[in-house]
């Protein structure tokens, strides 16, 4: 270990409280802030003076549109991104196959017909089947939860199951409460069918609705029979449970053309800044270029693949040319497959021991917070964290200096058994969800201020990781 | 004028100030206050212990739905609310047969066809004609305003008119902006026509959206030529107003089937809690039976309605029997015609002079804030707003003390010309236009207390104006 490290490491003891933020854990800076804060400095402040990240993001929403794997958006995307990065000037820049499924909605509808006709708001889940042309028309039956359907029993049999599980709004503390409501949108299907159901609703994954429904990716796994699947919004699924708790019979309609179509060409995205001394190790930035098939994909996730694209741009702008690569890295089919993050890792597999880091940003363009980590390699652990807390001085300008354990990306989680350090891009939550795989994820909810302080983080961060002499995770150059 | 009111007007003089708000303008109670404090305090807590408002408003929401003036809906739900206030012990519960337009939406859609295929979140603007079968296929051009439109000349011509003007957020010290916004929607389709446009679109009059359009009504006056109107959603007209920006050009499909299918009966809902001294003299309570053809009309204005039915019910089942009539009129035809408040000042034009006071509730089922009061017999006018001042404090306990000059509300406003003094239920404002006239006006957008509250608010506002010896803006009983 070196001296300058060792005496960064007392200072983070020293001045470590349990009480305190990580962002207040270093009382003196680290040799890494010491080193890199003036490039920092400049590095953020070209960023909020100028950069292109928000031209590109209306590019890809208004210009293109949403993005699911195998439509010719996502054709039209791949194509148009790897030009803006060469008119960018960057290095490497290329499409690496990936084969994707292609998985198309069709025409769908949900209607009431007793107590009375009314049309649902809802949207079919990613992977579903479709039911046969004429529809299918069920009774429905209100569930909270797997407990619920259990009690259930055999009423379960031939009816359409709506789990009604809500998802509490975002609070500061414990976050968006995303992880623990879409269990029933992944498996809902499955368990349901289990019972003998004949199709599944869920409750939509949000906690802030207008009568919006919000899609994603359901699995069947190696269910014995399929079900169809669909989102209602929150206000359909409550009227729903509220004609139930009264013991009013509900009958519904589900028509879905919902369809898989194989597997179909695809890729990701690569562009590169190349390092000046080892271009050889890589520091990998990125987001994926797939969105769902209603709104733009503005947040998820066209902002993580223009914060990248616009990373290196603004670093290239600077004449910033850093030890190792910066390598960005667009995945294609994140929302119903991660075939993109799977293929790079096994592309990849031989110089993913030279990935000095891997840096996802798949929250949206809010204001940055910080970094998220996750170090797998126990050799790499103590030195790292050092590492991170000592870096986190260098986004004070910004007020990103929030370095805490876990997180990463979807994208980047295949390379986790190589021991690739994951980081991911921490943003404010509140209005995440709102918007996440709805029609509302236009670009009119991002901020330009906001993405451009999302941008300048990740240029600091991934510059700073590409520069420092020695890899993040290990003691000296 | 009465000695104990002259004490309360120098009570009232001394205890102002510029810089206080109207629900201080009392340091001693008037003598309403003083003799009705108590009975207030009896009625406030019966309804905020139970009322049946939410009940009412959840059969209205959940099993009638939208009720649009000449739908089978609005049929159901003036039968349903006569046998709900008859079921309550009503007196002389009947409906008033009112001649209605009946306006069809039909299916409709809006789809960008250049730069690329793109469906437009749309709802047509109510009385708006449709366009022909096969719709009408034409270039979008985006204007701010009537001087925008001006400024386009003959460009205007053979072409869809977006006007895209912006309603600001709510802001407690201006309100919601809807007055100066939703101009465009009644016009837009008269002025654009008179440029030659082949259509209009609105930027939907809301500050929020999830990509939620919403409805309300249009006018073509006697315009010559009346083109098609839809609304379209904040976020697809900041889109095409981004592309037309940028110079592309944007060519739009519309497609509606909005008809007008002439006059039909509907009728007002009226029932009482007939006076015990002066049954001829009336305090008429009421809101808006019909709403537009999307959403359940919650707020708009189903909560009017089941507040004013339960504050009667209220009083009764404290038989609390006022002096005077306290009437409820459940008015049809607001939203697109104004009908029912037409028919109801024509028809008891004879027996208007004995109207005391008319109290609307149309600004939803939000906590109360106090009323807006519009005097307009210039006799009434110094006596009735000293006798404001000193009810307000009757409504300390709902904190909802302002009373402020202006208001009243549509249906009742026909009854102006008879000086007839009208006052409005205020409530908290802050989110009901991003509800209202669209399909997110559902049942779980009206909180169950703050409800009750707007009951407490109608039951004590209309059972004192009710029995106090004096009627409001006259001196003496």
């Amino acid at each position: 270990m070196s001296r300058s490290l060792l005496i960064a490491g007392a200072l983070l003891v020293a001045g470590c409280s349990a009480t305190q933020p990580p962002s207040t854990l270093l009382t003196l800076p680290g040799p890494i802030a010491t080193q890199y804060a003036p490039v920092a400095q400049r590095i953020i402040d070209a960023a909020l003076k100028r950069n292109d990240a928000y031209a590109k993001l209306s590019y890809l929403c208004d210009h293109i549109g949403h993005r699911l794997s195998g439509s010719p958006q996502l054709e039209r995307a791949i194509a148009w991104t790897q030009d803006a990065m060469k008119r960018d000037g960057h290095d490497n820049v290329r499409a690496e196959p990936v084969q994707v499924a292609r998985w198309v909605r069709g025409r769908e509808s949900l209607t009431l017909i007793e107590p009375r006709d009314h049309d649902v708001a809802m949207l079919g889940l990613g992977g579903s089947i479709g039911t046969p042309p004429e529809g299918l028309t069920a009774e429905v039956e209100v569930v909270a939860d797997e407990a619920a359907l259990d009690a259930l029993g055999d009423r379960a049999r031939g009816k359409i199951i709506l789990f009604n599980n809500p998802m509490p709004p975002y609070d500061p503390e414990h976050g968006a409460y995303y992880g623990s409501s879409v269990r029933f949108r992944h498996k809902g299907a499955r368990i349901a069918a289990e019972k003998g159901a004949v199709a599944c609703l869920v409750r939509s994954v949000t906690a802030h609705s207008l009568r919006s429904p919000h899609t994603g990716a359901m699995s069947y796994k190696d269910a014995p029979r399929k079900i169809p699947a669909a989102a209602v919004s929150i206000e359909d699924a409550m009227m729903i449970a509220r004609l139930r708790g009264q013991g009013v019979r509900v009958v519904a309609r589900l028509s879905m053309e919902a369809r898989d179509e194989g597997m179909v060409p695809s890729a990701n995205v690569v562009g590169e800044l190349r390092g000046r001394e080892k271009p050889d190790e890589i520091v990998l930035i990125g987001g994926h270029l797939d969105s769902w098939d209603v709104g733009h994909g503005a947040h998820d996730d066209g902002a993580g693949c223009v914060m990248a694209m616009e990373a290196i741009s603004v670093l290239r702008r600077l004449n910033l040319i850093p030890r190792r690569t910066i390598r960005v890295v667009l995945f294609t089919n994140e929302e119903n497959g991660l075939a993109g993050g799977k293929s790079y890792a096994e592309t990849h597999a031989p110089e993913l021991h030279k990935h000095v880091a891997a840096i996802e940003a798949d929250s949206g363009g809010f204001a940055p917070r910080g970094f998220g980590y996750e170090i797998n390699d126990p050799d790499m652990q103590a030195v790292a964290v050092r590492q991170m807390a000592d870096l986190a001085r260098l986004f004070a300008p910004l007020d990103a200096t929030t370095m805490s354990p876990g997180g990463g990306g979807a994208d980047i989680s295949p390379m986790k058994p190589a021991n690739v350090p994951l980081l991911g891009l921490d943003v404010e939550g509140t209005h995440y969800f709102d918007y996440h795989h709805s029609h509302a994820d236009t670009l009119d909810k991002v901020r330009p201020d906001e993405l451009s302080q999302c941008v300048a983080a990740m240029a600091v961060m991934s510059y700073v990781l590409a520069d420092m002499p020695g890899r993040l995770g290990h003691v000296g150059p």
